[in-house]
């Protein structure tokens, strides 16, 4: 497929990044020359999915490979460890724009076989619920949860898209990049998902990542504990696609990933529209953990990793990098 | 308590509402002078909470006491069964305008009860987590599960707060009122819920209803459903506080409540501000159903039942009515 929504494109002397905060409303790109612009970009959520950053923090470096543009890169979010994976490998780096060049395709590339191993896993007609986004938007291209839905168009599937408050990724995004390609698509706020699955209209999850354990806990955007807790309660499987970029085998376990907490006005409203009482207090944790116990199968570039436990993991992650 | 905040103010020639869709920006009045324009309000959500359609529909029959007016309200919204029981004793009232009014007083009476009932299972210091909005705008005053919250406000409890997509009361509503009475509220996003709990900031859930099963299974506000499922992996107790008349002991169990689908506007955007795509699918069930063995206690005016069944709710319904 071709890869149509392009949210990275890289020119040599600057970076364009999709302005995700204006869609689906406009399509209208930023300009980076240096790694502050692109470091803003980053905190400010133009661009953003943890492949995303990843991608667009080394095309960081690549525009001003100096020391300081490592330590504004790596402090524009903490989550998703995909930045901190780009970032060393752009350390090493000779080439730094041959080397960011190689991250982007290999995402591309990376997503392309996730697509093709997760679905393996999708039955025919099957209703998928996703949440966030993790398409093309959110990656160098294709996606992982929303690119393994892509690369099972084929069999007939329909998608369940969860707005996902408060910074409604899966409507701005998600519900757009599947109505820009034709793939059907079900849209709902975040808390219709279990009603949906008690009325047997769901047939199972799949997310992406942005930081995964090595023990197999996943950090994902904040929500997507619930549906895991959810899908177990009604025998669902619950898959996660994403790629080795997103493992950090420095981590024990899920409890030791730090939880990005955003701004209260992304929760008291959206855009010029307030909902919530001036001065109401606001917790706004951008990110939940789920444990491993509740997914059913990792899905990343060299294939499945089925009920992922420390062990499971360990042979794809030693080779992995 | 006083009732300081007064959602249905009865003049005997005309019924004021308070515009509940103008919260928490404008506090303005709707005058009704008759059945169509109360149904209306219904409808159209300026007036909502179970028990509070239940005083409204009341108040509407007193102002027109004519047949269609039966009819006109009983369609204005399906699930909170309170409606259907506040008809149904207006019909067989003589004097209308007197039983509206003991309609309207006995509510407040029963809030108050079920206030009191409920606060003995509060823990000092406890970390509420309550859902839409359940308090003095919801009913006659007092409120049902935030009468709960009011009647232990001096054990030093605090309140979390869940917005509620796709209508926003416990943005609009319940972190107003939880404001404007000095109770504190954190207010978080629906799917932030699931979080808190697995981080142990959440001490007990309790909701509201708009309709109870005879086997206890409980019609309340979308989203509700997954609260008690993430309750119940915490072993959190998970309450619902509901005067009797939002019991439906013609219905054996929850598959039988009837689920309002509401309209798309409601879920891609908030009042001028849109953030779905155009022309996407929408769904807009505004309730779900709890099942009884997820809830740990019902309270209502008569008292506590501990973990509802139909035979534990058989006595406290038989002599409710």
């Amino acid at each position: 497929m071709a890869n149509a929504i392009e949210p990275i494109r890289w020119k040599s002397d600057r970076l364009e990044l999709l302005d995700q905060r204006l869609l689906p409303d406009q399509l209208k790109y930023i300009e980076c020359r240096t790694a502050d612009q692109v470091a803003d970009a980053i905190r400010d959520m133009a661009v953003r999915g943890a492949p995303a950053i990843g991608c667009a923090a080394a095309f960081g470096i690549a525009l001003e490979p100096k020391e300081s543009s490592y330590d504004i890169l790596a402090k524009s979010r903490p989550t998703a460890v995909n930045l901190f994976w780009a970032l060393e490998r752009m350390r090493r780096a000779v080439d730094k724009k041959a080397e960011a060049e190689a991250i982007f395709a290999e995402d591309l590339a990376v997503n392309r076989a996730i697509g093709a191993h997760g679905a393996k896993l999708i039955p025919r007609g099957a209703r998928i619920l996703t949440y966030c986004n993790t398409g093309a938007l959110a990656t160098a291209g294709h996606g992982t949860a929303l690119g393994v839905i892509r690369s099972a168009r084929d069999k007939g599937i329909s998608v369940i898209a969860c707005e996902t408050r408060p910074y409604l990724q899966g409507a701005r995004l998600t519900a757009w990049e599947c109505m820009q390609e034709g793939i059907f698509c079900n849209f709902i706020t975040d808390n219709m998902a279990g009603h949906l699955m008690s009325r047997k209209e769901i047939d199972l999850v799949i997310v992406g990542a942005d930081r995964i354990a090595a023990n197999g806990d996943t950090a994902n955007k904040i929500g997507t504990y619930t549906l895991a807790v959810l899908a177990r309660r009604h025998a669902l499987p619950f898959y996660v696609a994403a790629p080795l970029s997103t493992f950090d085998y420095s981590i024990a376990d899920g409890s030791l990933i730090p939880i990005e907490e955003r701004p209260a006005s992304e929760v008291t409203g959206y855009r010029g529209q307030r909902w919530a009482p001036e001065g109401v207090v606001v917790r706004n944790p951008a990110f939940d953990v789920t444990p491993a116990e509740l997914i059913t199968a990792i899905i990343c570039e060299r294939g499945v990793v089925q009920a992922p436990t420390r062990e499971r993991l360990q042979p794809l992650i030693s080779t992995g990098v």
